[in-house]
This record gives C-alpha cells, sequence and structure tokens, in this order.
C-alpha cells in the first residue's frame, strides 16, 4: 500500500529518519495521470534505492497564461492504485497553497531555456527549476529519474544540480513507447482516434533521420528537412518544430560533431506531442 | 586543529558521512576576516550541534561594480588559526572557479530587497541568495547561525529557507559590539582613528531612538529623525539610510504596531557602516 503524504513538513521529517536510518532514497516527480513511461521511472528508482517516492503536483508555474493547467488531467486516486499496484512506498501530494505561499526569490533559467521548448514557452523551465528545487529539498532523495522524453528538461535539471550543488544523481531514462513507437505522455488522450494513428509518423520520422545519419549524413539541416518531408506526407498535424541541438549544452548546431539530439513538436488539435531522438557520434550502437 | 576543506565534493561527502553517523551539523557562512561577532555565531554552533563548519568565501556575486570586492580583507590563514584557537571542527574554503564555473540559472529577490541595503546595492542580495543556497546544498546543515547586524539578510535567507524548503533551521543572533557600543564589523578596519571615535555614534542614536520608543513614541518618522538629529550632531560621517521598516516582512511602517526595526547606515571616508536595532511593540523587556 502506497503512503500518501501531503504536508511538507511531514515528507521532510520522513526523509530525515530514512536518511538517519542509512536507506536510500529515489524519486520520480511528476504532474499524475500517471502512465507507463513514469512506471518505468518509478521501477528504476525502486530497484536502485531503499525507498521509492514520487510526487504528483500539477506545477501551475510551469503553465503559460494559454496553456492547459485548468484542463491537466487530474486522477489522483488512480494516480495511487498504480503506484500500490507497483509497490511504489510513499505518493507526495503537496497543496498548492503549502508550495506556493508567496514568491520571495525567483529563478530564472538563461540561454538554456531560450530554445525548442523554453522559446515556444516562456516562463515555462523557470516554472520547471522551481518546483523541482523545492521537491529536491523536500524529498531529498539520492537519486532522482527523469525520462529523456523532456531531453531539455533533463539538460537544464542536470545544469541546476550542478548550479546549486544539490547532492543527487540524474539519471535521464530511455523514451518509452507505445507498440507503434508513439511515445507515452499523459496528453495523448487529447488525440482523436484519427490523430492517434497518425501520431507514430513523430517516431517513424526520426528513425528515418537516424537512418540518414548512420549512413553518414552530418548536416544538422538535412536532417531536420528528412524529418519535416516526413512529417509533411504522413500527418496532417502541423510542425511546430524540428531541430537539431547539441546535448546536453542545447548550443546549436550546424555539422555534428559530438552528442546532438533532433527534438520535434506536432500540434493536433487539443495537443501538442514532443519526441526526440539522440545521436551519438562515433559510436554504432 | 581546523581541517581546511577546499573541495565541495570533499565537503559533501563529508556532510554525507556525518549525517550518517546521526551527527548534527552548525554552520556559519562568512567572508572571512573572522572577528569577535563571527565567533559568536561559531561558538553557538558548536554548543548546538555537534560540529561546527566555517565557510570563508568573498563571493564576487554579492558586490557591485562600484564596491569593494578587491579591496575586502583576505586572511585566509589568521582565519583558519582563530578558528583552530575556537577548536571549530571544519573550515570550508572553496574556490571561486568551482563555485561559479558558470550561471545557468539566476535568482533574484523581489520586494525585499527593494529597500535599505537591497535599494543602495543593486543585485546584492541575489548575490547572497544564490552563494549561501549553494553552501546549504553543500555543508547540509542541521542549523545555520547569521548575525542581527545583517537584518535584512536574515530576513531574506529565512525567507529563502521557507521558500525553498531547506530543511535548516536559522538562528539570527544578537549583535556582538565592542565595548563603547561600535558594532563589530570586518569593515571597521577601513576606519581613520577619528572616525572610529566618533562611529560609537550610531549604537547611541539607536539608544536614544529606544528611550523614546520606551516612552512611548509609535511614530515612525519621528524616531527615525531622534536619529538622524543625534547622527548630524555626533559624527561627521554622512548619514546615507535612517529607516523604520516592519521585521520581518521588511514592509514600510508608519505607526510602529508590532516589531519593527531602524537601520542605519553612515559612510565615512572608506567604510560605509551600518548597524540597527529592533523594537518590539507591548514587551518592556
Amino acid at each position: 500500500m502506497t503512503k500518501r503524504i501531503t504536508s511538507i513538513k511531514e515528507m521532510q521529517q520522513l526523509t530525515s529518519e530514512l536518511k538517519a536510518q542509512g536507506k536510500t532514497i529515489g524519486f520520480v516527480p511528476t504532474m499524475g495521470a500517471l502512465h507507463d513511461g513514469h512506471i518505468t521511472l518509478l521501477k528504476q528508482a525502486q530497484q536502485e534505492n531503499d525507498i521509492a517516492v514520487a510526487s504528483v503536483f500539477v506545477n501551475p508555474l510551469q503553465f503559460g497564461p494559454n496553456e492547459d493547467y485548468a484542463d491537466y488531467p487530474r486522477q489522483i486516486d488512480e494516480d495511487e492504485a498504480l503506484l500500490t499496484k507497483h509497490a511504489i512506498d510513499y505518493l507526495f501530494y503537496p497543496r498548492e497553497e503549502e508550495m506556493y505561499p508567496s514568491l520571495p526569490i525567483t529563478l530564472h533559467v538563461g540561454e538554456m531555456a531560450e530554445v525548442l521548448e523554453g522559446a515556444k514557452r516562456p516562463g515555462h523551465f523557470d516554472g520547471v527549476v522551481t518546483v523541482v528545487n523545492k521537491l529536491f529539498n523536500i524529498v531529498q532523495p539520492d537519486r532522482a529519474y527523469f525520462g529523456k522524453k523532456d531531453a531539455q528538461q533533463l539538460a537544464i535539471i542536470e545544469a541546476m544540480v550542478e548550479a546549486f550543488n544539490h547532492n543527487i544523481q540524474i539519471t535521464g531514462v530511455d523514451i518509452v513507447r507505445e507498440a507503434d513507437g508513439l511515445a507515452k505522455s499523459s496528453r495523448n488522450v487529447y488525440l482523436t482516434d484519427s490523430e492517434r494513428q497518425e501520431a507514430t509518423a513523430l517516431y517513424r520520422s526520426l528513425q528515418e533521420a537516424k537512418n540518414a545519419f548512420d549512413n553518414g549524413e552530418r548536416n544538422a539541416e538535412q536532417l531536420e528537412s528528412i524529418v519535416k518531408s516526413y512529417l509533411a506526407a504522413h500527418t496532417t498535424g502541423s510542425i511546430d518544430e524540428v531541430a537539431v541541438y547539441a546535448y546536453p549544452s542545447l548550443q546549436p548546431v550546424d555539422t555534428i560533431g559530438s552528442q546532438v539530439f533532433i527534438s520535434i513538436a506536432v500540434k493536433y488539435s487539443k495537443a501538442r506531442l514532443i519526441d526526440n531522438i539522440i545521436l551519438k557520434d562515433g559510436h554504432n550502437d
């Protein structure tokens, strides 16, 4: 039975006790509406630590004024049942009033937030680091797990951990996909049936680019245009972003020399989906 | 013998080990040039915790472009000797390059920094919270100690601890003074002999205001003018600030209803000195 904790103080007391007992804590922060992607992160947290903690908090600070904060799926009882099914030890589910009684100090992500999702969603990553910094201090995990689907988020959180000297190991976990390749996401439920079928084009477009890369293509613009052409031909969704950036520096790239990722975003009627692939030069794996 | 640690990683490993042994850590962050004020903080840290840690780091981020960063007194060997004399366990003395390899995320203090020292020194408190947040994560103390001389700093650090959910108890320690009342400060060495004699006027002006308060004066402007008149009559230093603010909210005050402090700053030829007094309504102590 997963134990639900809503009070920040109670969570902090618990983590202090666990640490005093020499127990390690693995942590997966989420916004709820848990799916197999989250469970994959939690299973790894469980495997590598004595105690696994998930948090569910739909963080208002990371939504823009025209985004889906009000409509974001909330299903805490289903989430808790799923965590219990997978024997996760604790669910931290704080209330907004206790998380943000006020904001006397604000956090601002610099140029790492000026590209990709950050450029499309001003303030989004400021909100992400604000809440993750708080959650890290409350839960005090030894290890925290994030999906590589939000690759920019992962890079920014790694930068925060280094800049703020959090004593936490961050692990990026491979994207979990449906059988047909669509990346799992809480927002997939917004897709119509026909959009859901077409949406596999995101993954397949990235595979096309990977094939070209494996065959020697090193020009970033060429790889972008392979993805764009594939998407244009195979889905009615509108292309919001196709871009190649160095990973994890998030610097723009012309010719691929070291690790990069291709990031894509496609807009459907009620959902904006993202996906990406990491390409490593000098490896054949 | 105080042990000097310069590596962030070594400090973090040490604090993890101490915590795993159930030891409590008391922490005093400083910019060095240690004097009796710091030692008073450290003695309290020592008394209330198993282990006492001092840090010495002249934090470039909290100095403005026309301030005394280059000239700020640096005397690490004397500092270490003083810490050894007082049996302080650890001195954390990090290098600037390791503290700030880059600043991917910046911290900004809102309206609490828009008055008093913060108004005179734009960016100062952003620099303070940036370094103290890092030091808290590196040293992971149970308790941290700050002098009430920097009352605005103390209030902002308390606000940060609450906003960031640091699991740390902050203790404000009474101002330590010379026999003649001058608040101890690393900057007192900048005073000429005659300025040093006159500088007792800061403390005495605050005592004048306290006498008036004890006799029933509750008008903030009246109290300010008592301080200003006293300073004008008793020192050649120029009055930079005399102001009454609520404590710890740092909101402006007209009529004193709850706890306030009178903050003063006086400029001498090479030093700007600050002092303050906290006045509590409804108490006779």
